[in-house]
C-alpha cells in the first residue's frame, strides 16, 4: 500500500470522509488512490478557495473535519484567506498539500517554496511528512490538532514521494474525542465571580460566541439570562449561531462600533462565555477600539480552548437557571412586499419565505444589514456569519454547508463585490446538485468602502477614490456569469418578482441564483 | 501630509506610477490620497491575485516596477499564487498591504493575522512601517529590494493609523539603477571555462532564461552561438522571450522531461546565462530529475543577482562573437487552416494572424503545445510564459502587459481550467478598454493532469480519480462567464469559426474573448 492510500484509510478511519479538493500533479496518487478506498467522497473546486472554505462550511453543520487537497505553496495560498476564516471560526479542518518529492527539492523546481511559513499564518499544527511509514501518525497527530478544542485548521504537507512510495500504514481509530468537546476545566473562582455580577442586579451582559451560539449551551445561557435579568449578546460573527422561531432569541453585537457601544451602555458586568472581549471591527482616528464601557468588570467564563460545556453547567448551577426555561422567539413573518426593490423589500420577502431547517450563509454585508431583522421570527434555522472577514466566503461555506446537510435548504446571502472572489463556487454547486440557493444582492458598488471611506475620516472623498469603490463600469451580470458556470440563475428588479423567484428557487430541487437589483445605496 | 500621501508621492518619484489594487478599509487613506497625487495611476481589480499578476505582466514588458495595494494578510493571501510567479520571473514590484492600526493590534480582531510571515513565501523584502515619519524610507528600502538584481518582488506592511497620521515625509528620487542591472561581476574563471567549452567542438548548448531572452543580450547569445556553432535553448518557461520574424531563433527546453532530455542528448558542455541548471517540473518515480546529461559539465557565467551584461560581454569577447551575426528567424507564416478545430488548427490560425510587436501571455498548458511552431516565423512579438508554474496567471499578466503598452496588441492564450482562477481578470481589461484578445482554450478538462496521471505510474486510472480532472459537469460556458463581466465574446467550434472571429477581435480596440472549443484529447 502507498502513502497516499494509507493516509486516505487513515482519515475515513477516523471519521473524515470528505475531501474538497483541487489537485495538481504532486496529488496525483492521492487522487488515484480514491477509487481504492470508495469511502472517501471527493468534492472537485476550480479554485482553492473553494475548497477550504467549502470544509469550513462542512465543519461548521457536521461538527467534524472535512479534509481538503491543495496543490503545493500556491494551491494553499489560494486557499488561505478561507483558511483565516476556518481559523476565526474554529472549525476543526485537515489540510493535505502536495509538495514535490523529497528527492526533488534540492532543485528548487519553479513551484517550490516555503510552504510551511504560509501555512502557520492560519494553522494550529503543521507539518511535513518525511517517511510513508509514518504518514499515518503523522495524520492522526494533525486530527487531534484540528478536533481541539479549540477547532484549528491542521496542514499536513506531503511531499509527493511519501505519497507514492509503498510501507504506508494505517492508523487505526483510537477513540478521539469530539471535535471542541474536553477542554481546560473553568476556574471556579471566575465562575463565581461571573455568578455573583449576574445575581448583583447591576446591569449585565452576557456575550456568547463559538460553541455557545447552537445547542444546548446556547438553551443553558438563554435560562440564566432569563433567571438574572442578563441582557443575551452573541459576538458580532459567529460560526454559527441557531435561532428562529422557538429558539431563544439573541441579538448580535453590531459591526458598526457605534451601534455596539449602544448595545454595550451603561453594562456593569460582560460575561464572556466562548466569545472575546468586544472590540471594534477596524480602528477608526480618534476613536477607541475597545467596546466595553468605562467602569464594566469582564468575566470570562469560558475560551475557545476551554471546557464550555463544564463552564456553562457549573455557572448556570451556581446562578440557579434550569435548562429549557430562557426567552423563545415568537414565531412571526413579514408580509410578502410590494414596490421598488430595496435591502428593506428583499429583506421582508426572505423572513416570510425561509424554509424551515434552512442554513443561511451570509456574506449579505451592507445590503443584508435588514435580513437578521426581517427573519428573527422565522422558522428555525442556522446562520453562518464571516467569522474572520475575508471576504470571498459566503459562497463556498454554502457549498460545505450543503455537502454537510443534503437534505437542508442552503440559502447564500451574497454581495456583489464578495460574491466575485470565489464564484467558481456556482459550478460545484451545478456539479453536486447541491441545494443551495444564491440570492446575489448586486448594488453595483463596494458599498461598505463608500462607508468605511466615511468612517475613517475621508469627508470628501474625490472622484478618483469614488472609482475605485465602483463596480458599475461595466456592470456585472450575474445571472450571466452564473449561466456560465451552469446554473439556472433569474433576475429580479422589483420586490413582486424577487418574491415570485425567490419562492421558485427554493422550491426547486438543485442549485439556482436569484439576482436581486438593489439602489446603490441604502 | 498624512502618511499614505507621502508613500505615494515617494513611490511616484521613483517611477512607480500605476498601482493594482484591491483595497478595504484599512487601505481607504491611500485610496483617498489618490485624488491628491493625481500622478499615480490606480487599476481596481475584483481579486487580489488579479492585481499581483498583472503587476507582474507590467514588470515584464515596462522593466520597472508596479505598486499592488492589497487588505490585510486574506488579501495577501489571494495574491499569493502569481507572487509567486512574479519571484520566479524576477520581475520587480512592490506590495503595499494596508493592516490594522498599530494600536489596536492588542485586540486581536477578525481580520488581524501574521501577515509578514506570509509575504516572506514570495518577497525578497518583507517590513512592517512602524512610524509615520519613516515610512518615505521604507518604500525606498523596499524599491531598492524589488530593483534588485535579481528584480524581487518587495512587501512593505502599512499599519492603518501610520497612513493616516500627519508628519509624512517624502523621499526624493535617489538614482537608482535600472530594474535588474548591476550585480555580482562575473567571475573570469568561470568566463575563461567556458569559453573554453565553447571552443572545444564538443557539443556544447548555451541555455538562457531571465534577462538574456531579449534586447541586446539576446543578440549577443545568438550571436555567440552562431559563431561556436553551440545549441542555443532557453529555459521551459522564461519571463518574457522576444522572438519572431527577424529575431534569434530559440528554442526552449521541454516542459515534458522526456523531450527535454532528447534537446540535451550529447551536450558535453552546459553554459548558463541567467539560466538555473536544467530539472524536471515534478519528480516522478523512477526518473532523474536532474536534466543534465551524464558527463555534461555546467558553466554558469550569470546567476539572477549577476552583472549579466558584464558576462555576456566578457565571454562574447573572449569567443569573437560579434553582436548582430546570430542567426535570424524567416518570416513563415502558416496557411489558414480549414475543418475541425484542433490544438493544431488553432495554433495555425494564431501563426497566420499574429500581429506586429503583439505580446502573447501563455497559459495555454496542454492546448498551446504546438503554437510555439506555428508562431515561430510570426511577425516579431514577446511571449510571457507560467514562469513559477502557478496556474491563474494568464489573464491577470495580460492585464498588466496591456497597461505597460497600450499600444501594442496582447492575445492571452488561456486554458480553460487555468482561467478559472483568475476569470476575474476580464472584468478589469473591460472596465480598462484594455487591447486584450483572450483565445479561450476549451477542452472541458484538466488535460495536463490527465496526461501527469499517467506519467506518474497510474497505469489504468479508475473512474473515480478520472473525474477529479473533468470539466464536463456541467460543461463551462466561456462566452457567458466573459459576457457576465462585461467583455465582447464569440465561440469558435470549427477552424475557419476561429479564424474569422480571431481576425476580428484582433483588428478591434479594447478586449474580448474567442472561446475555441476543443477536443477534449490532443
Amino acid at each position: 500500500m502507498n502513502g497516499a492510500n494509507s493516509l486516505i484509510r487513515t482519515l475515513v478511519g477516523h471519521g473524515v470522509d470528505i475531501c474538497f479538493m483541487n489537485p495538481g500533479t504532486s496529488e496525483m496518487h492521492f487522487v488515484a488512490a480514491l477509487d481504492d478506498v470508495t469511502e472517501m467522497h471527493s468534492v472537485l473546486a476550480l479554485f482553492e478557495g473553494v475548497a477550504t472554505g467549502a470544509a469550513d462550511g462542512y465543519a461548521r453543520i457536521a461538527g467534524r473535519p472535512a479534509a481538503t487537497l491543495l496543490h503545493l505553496g500556491p494551491g494553499l495560498g489560494n486557499g488561505l484567506a478561507n483558511l483565516h476564516n476556518a481559523r476565526r471560526a474554529c472549525s476543526p479542518m485537515m489540510n493535505v498539500v502536495g509538495d514535490h518529492a523529497i528527492s526533488h527539492r534540492r532543485y528548487d523546481a519553479p513551484l517550490q517554496s516555503d510552504i510551511e511559513t504560509v501555512a502557520r499564518n492560519v494553522s494550529a499544527f503543521v507539518r511535513t511528512a518525511e517517511t510513508t511509514q509514518g504518514l499515518g501518525n503523522d495524520a492522526v497527530a494533525a486530527l487531534a490538532a484540528a478536533f481541539g478544542p479549540p477547532g484549528s485548521v491542521a496542514t499536513l504537507i506531503v511531499p509527493a514521494d511519501v505519497s507514492w512510495t509503498d510501507g504506508g500504514v494505517v492508523v487505526p481509530p483510537s477513540g478521539m474525542r469530539l471535535a471542541g468537546t474536553g477542554g481546560t476545566r473553568p476556574d471556579e473562582a471566575a465562575l463565581e465571580a461571573a455568578a455573583a455580577a449576574l445575581r448583583s442586579g447591576e446591569r449585565t451582559a452576557i456575550l456568547i460566541g463559538g460553541r455557545a451560539c447552537a445547542g444546548e449551551l446556547l438553551d443553558a445561557v438563554a435560562a440564566m439570562a432569563a433567571t438574572t435579568g442578563a441582557i443575551l449578546l452573541a459576538e458580532t460573527f459567529p460560526a454559527r449561531l441557531e435561532r428562529g422561531a422557538g429558539r431563544p432569541p439573541v441579538e448580535r453585537l453590531a459591526y458598526l462600533a457605534e451601534f455596539a457601544t449602544m448595545q454595550l451602555e451603561g453594562v456593569r458586568h460582560l460575561v464572556l462565555v466562548d466569545a472575546k472581549s468586544p472590540a471594534s471591527f477596524f480602528a477608526y482616528p480618534g476613536k477607541p477600539s475597545d467596546l466595553v464601557p468605562p467602569g464594566c468588570t469582564v468575566h470570562t467564563v469560558s475560551a475557545p480552548d476551554s471546557d464550555v460545556t463544564a463552564a456553562v453547567a457549573g455557572l448556570s448551577a451556581l446562578v440557579g437557571a434550569t435548562a429549557g426555561t430562557g426567552h423563545r422567539q415568537q414565531a412571526t413573518a413579514p408580509s410578502l412586499p410590494a414596490g421598488a426593490l430595496t435591502a428593506q423589500t428583499m429583506s421582508q420577502s426572505l423572513g416570510a419565505l425561509l424554509p424551515e431547517n434552512a442554513i443561511v450563509s451570509d456574506e449579505g454585508n451592507t445590503s443584508g444589514l435588514f435580513v437578521p431583522g426581517a427573519t428573527a421570527g422565522s422558522p428555525p434555522h442556522d446562520w453562518l456569519c464571516l467569522t474572520g472577514g475575508a471576504i470571498g466566503q459566503g459562497l463556498p461555506v454554502a457549498v460545505g454547508a450543503a455537502v454537510a446537510a443534503p437534505d437542508r435548504r442552503v440559502v447564500a446571502l451574497q454581495a456583489d463585490g464578495s460574491a466575485l472572489y470565489t464564484v467558481q463556487a456556482w459550478w460545484t454547486m451545478a456539479r453536486e446538485g447541491l441545494n443551495v440557493t444564491t440570492i446575489l444582492l448586486n448594488n453595483q458598488s463596494y458599498a461598505v468602502l463608500n462607508m468605511e471611506l466615511d468612517r475613517v475620516g475621508v469627508e470628501v472623498p474625490g472622484p478618483r477614490a469614488r472609482d475605485m469603490l465602483d463596480l458599475t463600469r461595466p456592470c456585472i451580470d450575474f445571472v450571466r456569469v452564473a449561466e456560465g458556470l451552469g446554473l439556472q440563475a433569474t433576475r429580479a428588479t422589483t420586490a413582486e418578482e424577487f418574491s415570485d423567484q425567490l419562492a421558485r428557487a427554493l422550491a426547486t430541487p438543485g442549485p439556482s441564483v436569484v439576482e436581486a437589483v438593489l439602489p446603490s445605496r441604502l
